[in-house]
């Protein structure tokens, strides 16, 4: 507060200082990019390239040494690093980590996830035995569930993705609060190697081994977001099986189709024939020689692959199909909800779901996720228009969050408005308020208040 | 999955595209400005002005628009709206309801929180009796609290600001998961008129009455991190009081300073007191003349405060005065450990503590809560140069990360890195390695999981 206030009247005077020196810079900046553009590419480079500097600069996000000589010609770095204005900082000075990862593997020792562990049911039955307090169960088929998910520990490589990976993120806290699911955001690359969509398999191998008191993990990618705040998933149906991904049979097993499951929102049962399953998963994982190699394996193999590396859901897919006599009986390819839903299909209907529906149904009437495959928020490039992407993605949210609202009396004025308005008025008798989806106290969570024997 | 691989192919067709329309587009521009550069201001406004235009556009956070109109000179909308590319993406394009609200308060009535309450004591009591599975303690001494943070519906004003937002929730969502505290992350405006700081105080109203389970709410501002993840609140030493705050009983009472205490992060007792103080707290916090208006009274009443708008820690010390007999004997000003502490004090000192403390003290040793004050980094300015706030966010962020990451046997390879290295090696037997701060299964949060009655 003390400065936050201060400032009030420091930033009319820094805002004067910085209009003043803009000027002065973006004057000194266009006399030197006229001269360039008026003598032409010659010694300094093309045009192009002086405008990806300023870009780069401009930006906040130049990662090359470029933008920063061109800075410093005009402000003495003194001057720059005492700006409080984050528009002209350049970020890359504080990004003092991005050389790669010293940690070299050795190319000649096979890829592993961890130290070969085959007794991981019993470890866990004696902790458990040991701990009761941190029963894997909170009520009557009610297991403990961990979400997991996470994000790059750098800024986004455009400026807008991180206000989405916070608005997804924002998403996720509301569910498992709703729900009693306990959510654990990863930004730390823990395996070098399987950087990229392989990073979940380490994170997840640590998290089952660290805690035997969860006994379901429930990966769930950035780019999905919850859209039925209602919707309990069945965990009793799962009893018997111990990885639940959206799929179907038929297309996994009979047409070896690369989409006929997703790995981008996935339950996973804590036990031995899970890090079994995990260590058959990850061998195609290792970035570089191993990584590309595998994936003309998997595009020659499986129905519909494009050419590129390998992925983790191809890998998957793969695994099922040559193994399914050994891995086939515990997998469970969920499709009568939506753990996992294609955005393209969904996001167009929410105005008719509102119309004929509500939450709690899960499936293509009231869909439990909505992910957004192949948008890339986070990234430089999407493969779908970035403007559709990111529309579609403030209405998911605001669908979503509209249920969370409604419990406190407010709604989005739109799915595309992030502006809210009163649904109904405040009265003097709050605990009157009625809870049609009952999501201010469900009774999943009161259930999960209880000690869970 | 199917376009984030269809992509991997695409996307190679897309950045020559792109690479090639940049260059295309980047010299038509060039040409634009050096002709305006050459030609000299005149009707097109001063070379200032056109690098504005440039760096706005550039930005993805253009919000007027002359820059739309430079874009659209160069590439048609239909094309731009058919981009992959997120660089060359305007964000205003999807900012749908930048419009002010039209909800307008009307001028002749006095603000109000809300419809009166005088019996919530009474109303929440009954409600606690009928819903045992609710209880408003979860354990001995361990009160039900919902930890109540939040930032703007908008992206920041800054490109970078909303990489800490994330990365400030992750850590809250880190601490509360260890110490059984539920989140609730607000980024919806629920009443237009308690814009700025004074945001949090209908929805703390709101949610205190939509959830009378819950017995402490605590208020975090987005720009306060958590440096212990040991440390738990003495809730014992509360029993007595329904406010805690970071402060000094002279400062505020004796001195009338300003800083006598801050309302950065707070806890709030669910009670009818509570409601009171609320509704006493708010009436200086309406926009516009009321808000002006009572930032002189503070200004002139308060010891060291700059001539600004009213504020709500100012209001807060300035009615604690005023009305100490009234609610005096329910504050508690708690400085034996930092449930606030001001970043420029802690920051310097987090090698110091790393030497010669550890996890759990929560005062000046090993702080609690690191606040950073001032640094707005969701702002277009702050009060301290940039460079200092982000790089120091980035060590408070890493230094409360590594109490995390070493329950996984892993540490940031400094505290100005984002890389992690493994701490220990992996055992066959996880369930053995040891947990020095007793943070991977705390006991708190075993006695959370049973039944608080």
């Amino acid at each position: 507060m003390l400065v936050r206030c201060l400032g009030a009247r420091r930033v009319r005077q820094i805002q004067r200082a910085i209009r003043h020196s803009t000027v002065t810079f973006l004057c000194l900046f266009l006399t030197v990019v006229v001269l360039r553009g008026t003598i032409g590419a010659g010694k300094f480079g093309t045009p192009g390239q002086d405008f990806e500097e300023i870009r780069d600069h401009l930006y906040l996000r130049g990662r090359r040494v470029e933008p920063h000589r061109v800075l410093e010609e005009v402000q003495p770095d003194s001057e720059s690093d005492q700006s409080n204005n984050y528009a002209t900082f350049d970020i890359s000075k504080i990004l003092v980590d991005d050389e790669p990862d010293d940690q070299k593997p050795d190319p000649n020792k096979p890829y592993s996830l961890g130290p070969k562990i085959s007794d991981w049911d019993q470890q866990r039955a004696e902790w458990l035995r040991n701990n009761p307090d941190f029963s894997n169960f909170t009520g009557p088929n009610k297991p403990r569930v961990l979400l997991v998910t996470g994000s790059s520990p750098k800024p986004c490589e455009n400026p807008v993705g991180d206000h989405y990976l916070l608005k997804s993120i924002k998403n996720k806290i509301d569910y498992c609060r709703l729900h009693g699911i306990e959510v654990f955001y990863n930004m730390a690359l823990l395996d070098a190697e399987m950087a990229g969509f392989w990073a979940k398999l380490p994170l997840i191998r640590k998290l089952l081994l660290s805690h035997p008191e969860i006994e379901f993990l429930w990966w769930m990618d950035s780019d999905a977001m919850f859209t039925d705040m209602a919707f309990e998933v069945p965990w009793d149906r799962y009893k018997d099986h111990n990885f639940v991904m959206h799929g179907w049979n038929e297309m996994v097993y009979d047409d070896k189709n690369w989409i006929g499951l997703n790995t981008g929102s996935f339950l996973l049962r804590n036990c031995q024939w899970s890090l079994d399953i995990l260590d058959a998963w990850a061998p195609m994982g290792p970035k570089g020689k191993i990584r590309d190699d595998a994936g003309k394996i998997l595009t020659r193999e499986l129905k519909g692959r494009p050419v590129f590396e390998a992925d983790d859901q191809s890998a998957m897919v793969y695994l099922l199909m040559k193994e399914r006599y050994k891995w086939g009986d515990k997998v469970y390819l969920e499709n009568a909800y939506y753990l996992h839903g294609y955005w393209g299909i969904l996001v167009d209907r929410y105005e008719e779901m509102i119309e004929n529906y509500h939450p709690g149904l899960g499936d293509h009437r009231w869909p439990l996720v909505t992910h957004f495959v192949g948008c890339k928020p986070c990234g430089k490039f999407g493969d779908y228009p970035v403007e559709r992407c990111l529309r579609q993605m403030d209405r998911a949210y605001n669908f979503g969050d509209n249920q969370i609202l409604q419990i406190y009396g407010f709604t989005h004025k739109s799915l595309a408005s992030r502006r809210v308005k009163r649904m109904r008025n405040e009265t003097s008798n709050p605990l009157e308020a009625k809870d049609e989806l009952g999501l201010l106290h469900p009774a999943f969570k009161a259930v999960k208040k209880m000690t869970g024997i």
